[in-house]
């Protein structure tokens, strides 16, 4: 395919060495390994994941478990306090998926048991942290009264308590991750013990690129469900869960002016391409993205003090050096390193891959 | 329909009043109105323009310009720095399809030149001051070198100058905003003047919302682009280029968690339904959008301290206060008014009208 407007390289090699990587982290763990697809929301990049032995999956919407249970996937966790709205659309779910749903309220629950009309199980979603959502570990009394009001309804069976340790974002190294991490799977393990009596199946999961990347042994947790690691990006690189080299999708944009007297280049590709979330530079200076040449094995690493400084819907303002300037022209493809790639890919169509396939998305 | 998900709702008769009135005001100034149709995307809102009167449209992109042309508009300016690998889509335009394509280097206009086989104008961009890209008003050397260029191909019309005051963006008020435009317009007329003997039938084409918005009489320009007003949002109010009244869109969000201890509610609908685009509010917080109540005609104000204070991809986080927290319950559907309307306009499938209507859009 020839590439004309801005189009999301991915790198295949790079996704499956992350996949095998995070799944063989898991496997020696004894813990199941139940990645979340919201980043790449792709069936075909999904069954990369069924070729490494993969069954169990998360995603954020029903919807998306919808679109996944029509691709084959029979094991699915929505990751989400579940909208009451939805359940018809979960009823709709085929027969065959075994469906798991994310509480924090009786409100919730009771709504859940009085409509639902197949089997479904339950995370509760406890905030070690985070302070997103969640109920506090240490509120007894709501987290009984969700599992009794569990209870009432056959329809439902209670399986586990569901943490994400977002708070590792807010980290500034690897040893702030990997204390938060310890800290937040002591309290889900607390947590376990003080219900395992009443309930011996009970399991935790938990799961977040930035700590499942850095942490080497996940034993006495039950699951993990990263995402965003099958890609990596920029703000993984600077909390210290990957390097650079990691990043596994580029978006190629043309590009279309250039300035001269204050080196920088405009390309075809902007907010409705990469979303607008940035990162601050050594300088202080926003950066929307960092540029890379783009070669027939894919890409190289960042080219020095080149990154995106502005963005609109569908421009993008490279700001680089001089020297580097001159080598830059009107009609050329550059690719773009990408601050968060959960909203850059989930802003494609579909993806390129580096043998020249397109990869189909939920959208496409 | 009855709303379960994140949609994003229209108001019609907002859209039909800001549209009637800059209309009016572009004809009392005797001229064009050339709307940008980057903001809906929509080809069923572009039946209200056309009902209007309005026959030339302007778009960002080439892949826009062929979707508004296949329905039936006839008179297209793509206004971005034109993409010359993209020559080929311009070649497949309908040939009953005007166009008008943006340049700023002689480089464009030579590929162009070459590669195209249809009729095309051509509009120089000239930067007034915003600084994203487009050539200075001063530059005559470069600017005779495109337009000599130009003359060199029988399929390239020179038609005239093309500006984007987007520093108007930066104002702090509306006295700012239309000095900016003043100077800027001033800018442009000059330069019409240096080159209308040459080129007696050149225009210079301007407009961003804020200023067209402010502006009341447009004389002594040829044409204005606004695109944004047709929804407007919180980032214009706070240019005061119009009310909370006047939002004509919402994000109808369901309400999945309640956090009494923090006055927080959680709603289905974050970064990939609104974008991440924020405003600062009187407190310094970020504000990603602020919070109305739905009704049978639309929605009312704004809550008062009610507002998105953080979103990941699917959540977005309400704080509010103690009083009206009690008045929100789990299956609450709440409106959103959106920071940036035309990030949340391109990141929805689809419309829905209050009269219950489902219009589309290009990726619907």
């Amino acid at each position: 395919m020839k590439i004309i407007k801005p189009t999301l390289l991915l790198d295949k090699a790079k996704c499956q060495s992350h996949l095998n990587r995070m799944n063989a982290k898991a496997k020696a763990s004894n813990t199941v390994f139940r990645p979340h697809f919201k980043t790449h929301q792709s069936a075909e990049i999904g069954e990369w994941y069924k070729e490494a032995g993969i069954t169990n999956i998360t995603v954020s919407s029903v919807s998306m478990a919808s679109y996944f249970a029509r691709h084959g996937w029979k094991n699915i966790l929505v990751a989400f306090p579940f909208n009451i709205l939805e359940t018809d659309s979960v009823n709709e779910l085929p027969i065959m998926t075994e469906v798991i749903l994310t509480v924090e309220s009786v409100d919730t629950v009771k709504h859940l048991g009085r409509n639902i009309d197949r089997t479904v199980c339950i995370y509760i979603k406890i905030d070690t942290g985070y302070h997103r959502t969640g109920l506090a570990a240490e509120d007894n009394k709501k987290i009984v009264d969700i599992l009794d009001e569990t209870g009432n309804y056959e329809n439902l069976k209670f399986a586990g308590f569901l943490g994400h340790f977002g708070n590792t974002y807010n980290a500034r190294n690897k040893k702030e991750i990997k204390q938060i991490y310890q800290d937040s799977v002591e309290i889900m393990q607390n947590l376990k013990e003080t219900y395992l009596v009443q309930y011996p199946n009970l399991i935790i999961s938990v799961g977040d690129t930035p700590s499942c990347s850095i942490v080497e042994n996940f034993e006495g947790v039950d699951e993990i469900r990263p995402g965003n690691f099958i890609f990596y990006d920029l703000m993984q690189c600077q909390l210290g869960a990957c390097d650079e080299q990691n990043i596994a999708v580029a978006l190629a944009c043309p590009v279309t002016a250039l300035h001269p007297d204050r080196n920088e280049i405009v390309i075809y590709g902007g907010g409705v391409h990469l979303s607008k979330e940035y990162l601050l530079n050594k300088n202080g200076m926003k950066s929307y993205g960092k540029v890379v040449e783009l070669n027939e094995k894919g890409w190289g690493d960042p080219l020095p003090n080149t990154f995106i400084s502005r963005v609109s819907q569908e421009h993008g303002i490279v700001k680089t050096t001089t020297e580097l300037f001159k080598t830059f022209k009107i009609g050329d493809i550059i690719g773009i390193l990408p601050v968060h790639s959960c909203m850059t890919a989930n802003l494609a169509d579909s993806y390129l891959s580096l043998d020249n396939r397109v990869l189909k998305k939920i959208r496409s």
